[in-house]
């Protein structure tokens, strides 16, 4: 299976603003926001499709606007 | 159930948004990106919790960014 580049994209910045917040374990961050660390793991390896009620609450784990968590991803 | 401020938010930005760019129909729209009116309807209507690679498909549909899609969500 070929892995959509927005998917890449918005693992990767999941994966730097959480250890940028100082998140440095995902296990720490899951339970922050109330998901399992295997299905963190999954989204920032680009496995995972979060839905709009995820995206909206890892957003909001991170302190960030959700806007802001996908500004990575190409037009 | 309640539904979540940020679908209202969202449903609503995307009707505008396909409004604004000249897709008075929600058939025609949904044809142009490849999924289903009635699809494309329970989201503007906050019922749809779509998935990242369906906000990126509609993005792309209404030639905006992905971060533009989600810019009326409150953080």
């Amino acid at each position: 299976m070929t892995i959509p580049a927005h998917r890449i994209a918005f693992g990767e910045h999941l994966r730097e603003l959480r250890r940028a917040r100082g998140w440095t374990s995902q296990e720490a961050f899951a339970h922050h926001v109330g998901l399992d660390r295997t299905y963190i793991s999954g989204i920032e390896r680009s496995r995972r499709n979060p839905t709009l009620d995820i995206i909206v609450k890892l957003a909001r784990g991170l302190e960030v606007s959700p806007s802001e968590l996908l500004s990575t991803i190409e037009p």
